[in-house]
């Protein structure tokens, strides 16, 4: 079968060159003559390929260097345990604070429970987290360790489009499905974290970035493995750690490069986004999940006039090659997710689909 | 460069015909016209995959029904917290009992220590783990929760030939070096788990086996994803699995499953370590680490009378095609991993090489 456009929310694709390198390359990394899952973490190739990494990722997010680039085994929900067991410390109450915009934020309150308070400042749990909830900044206890937020909502296809002012709290933010996805700027950031099946790599490891000055408050309980402290001291390396999934993000950062940069795919980002949504918003068909404020670039959540047409459409684009638009259940529906990977060619494709569609059933 | 034989102790050679079919259908999983690496865990395809991978582990190790098998994100490491935090208590004093042999299992056990009374049941640390510690059965304490064992000590070159007696006490073992190397008697075993890159697939995961009556013991504290209950009801799905490590067992069993299953891969691994061992005892030149009676089938570890000799014996195995030779800093010397990937031609034509350098140096 030929490749065809890939709207999974995550794993999500990969660029197509991306993909064909690692091919190309699977049963020899760097002339070696084996193959990269097959060699040493410990040797100077990988070791190499792993600084190499951190360049280009500090490069391209344009990240201080006051920051620390780690990677943890697990994914983002690895870190919703990893996160107060190293923050929460901080807190002489040991109290964390969280905007609950869906169900990823939820999830990260309640592993954060665990170890400590972890106290909702807002949440859009009423309107089923169609938007970024309202909040003041006196909501915000002094007293706490930081704010957890998820930057963007994967489900209901909401994103901050500005981080909420925290003052002196560290701002903690899954930025699973955005991360190098749009050019952000760190002044409040304590800790970015994201899995990397959206905008990275495959899954299985989260990239976490850390302000320095927050190491060192883990807590007695906290696995070896998930102490940022230990793995900053380590470069990530303190057992052996998911060589393919580092080679990867490499490569996906190359191609990055390649595109022009962070600067660039957003701007091809926000011409995707907006380019769905006028469909969607020109329609008396489709209808959008998100309010208009809140709107992701990243995943495009609508619906159609019913289930049957519903059926209809995601049987129908699949046999054109638009795979993956169902909706999470959550919400319902289809959804579009179209991280950095997804050509401009694959939404004009998905965009004309869904007019002729529309002619045909609206 | 053309493929070379990769005596590396971890991440370790995989099967050629294996590497070749993941780099034939890198760009499609099952004809979906996506990449294992893009596919979600949930689709029917890889969840397919999951069970089918199950079936066929549970079948080649001829594991018992109560036992359930679970894939976890970090590898090895990840489960010496995960072991104590989900088994001590079951201990009315929180304490694990343990087997020193080498580098890991002193690991398992500090780590250990962190959530409980983490005891010594008998050490070889006097004579640098050169062979598996004598111990009475009476230095078992009735009161610990479980006995945990390093099956195979991949630096020392150490391998239990008989699981320990714990009467009513589960076994822990930790097999990462030995996992379907050999037929396992399961009568005492509790848990046996894993990392994947010796003899499993690539680095990044443990797979685990449990008998399904010590589920239901995790600590408050235990992160979300290291509980074995909740990772037992969801299939290891409670965030997305490292789908390309599990798509990577299910080849390696398949291949395994083409050798003839377990019972014909140990005969070749004992053919394969007594051939190595043979050029060394018959020499006056190569000296072994391991103790006789405690020599492991997977890792041959063993010197050369200068250090002078050993650098031109890295070398010129290297130049030969015998790639990552070089012994663990805690040993010295030379070590030849001889896993199940590890054909026979190998370690036939290492021998050769072997004998052939004594001649011109000894």
């Amino acid at each position: 079968m030929t490749r065809i456009f890939n709207f999974g929310a995550g794993p999500a694709m990969l660029p197509e060159s991306v993909m064909k390198k690692a091919q190309a390359d699977l049963l020899d990394f760097k002339g070696l003559g084996v193959s990269v899952i097959e060699v040493s973490h410990r040797t100077k190739e990988f070791e190499g390929l792993v600084d190499e990494t951190n360049q280009l990722f500090r490069k391209l997010s344009n990240l201080p260097d006051n920051y620390k680039i780690i990677y943890i085994h697990g994914g983002a929900q690895m870190q919703f345990s990893a996160i107060p067991l190293n923050l929460i410390g901080r807190s002489p109450v040991k109290k964390a604070l969280f905007f609950e915009t869906g169900n990823f934020a939820k999830q990260a309150r309640e592993e954060a429970s665990r170890y400590g308070e972890a106290k909702i400042v807002a949440s859009s749990a009423a309107t089923n987290f169609d938007r970024i909830p309202f909040y003041e900044p006196t909501d915000l206890d002094d007293d706490a360790a930081y704010v957890h937020i998820t930057s963007n909502n994967t489900i209901m296809g909401t994103q901050w489009k500005k981080y909420p002012e925290t003052g002196a709290l560290p701002l903690v933010i899954d930025a699973t499905s955005d991360m190098l996805s749009q050019v952000v700027d760190f002044s409040q950031v304590g800790v970015m974290f994201a899995s990397l099946q959206k905008n990275l790599g495959p899954p299985g490891v989260a990239l976490v970035v850390i302000r320095e000055d927050l190491l060192g408050h883990a807590l007695p309980e906290t696995p070896k493995l998930l102490n940022y402290e230990l793995n900053v001291k380590n470069n990530s390396m303190i057992n052996t750690v998911n060589t393919f999934g580092i080679y990867m993000v490499n490569l996906v950062l190359q191609w990055l490069e390649e595109q022009g940069g962070v600067e660039a795919i957003e701007v091809q980002n926000r011409k995707k986004a907006a380019s769905l949504y006028e469909v969607i918003d020109n329609s008396g068909f489709y209808k959008a999940f998100a309010q208009l404020e809140h709107r992701s670039m990243m995943n495009v959540p609508f619906n159609l006039p019913s289930e049957e047409l519903l059926a209809k459409f995601l049987k129908e684009a699949l046999a054109e090659g638009f795979y993956a638009l169902k909706g999470h259940r959550a919400v319902g529906g289809a959804r579009a997710s179209i991280y950095n990977a997804m050509p401009l060619a694959g939404v004009e494709g998905l965009r004309s689909f869904m007019e002729e569609f529309e002619r045909r059933n609206g």
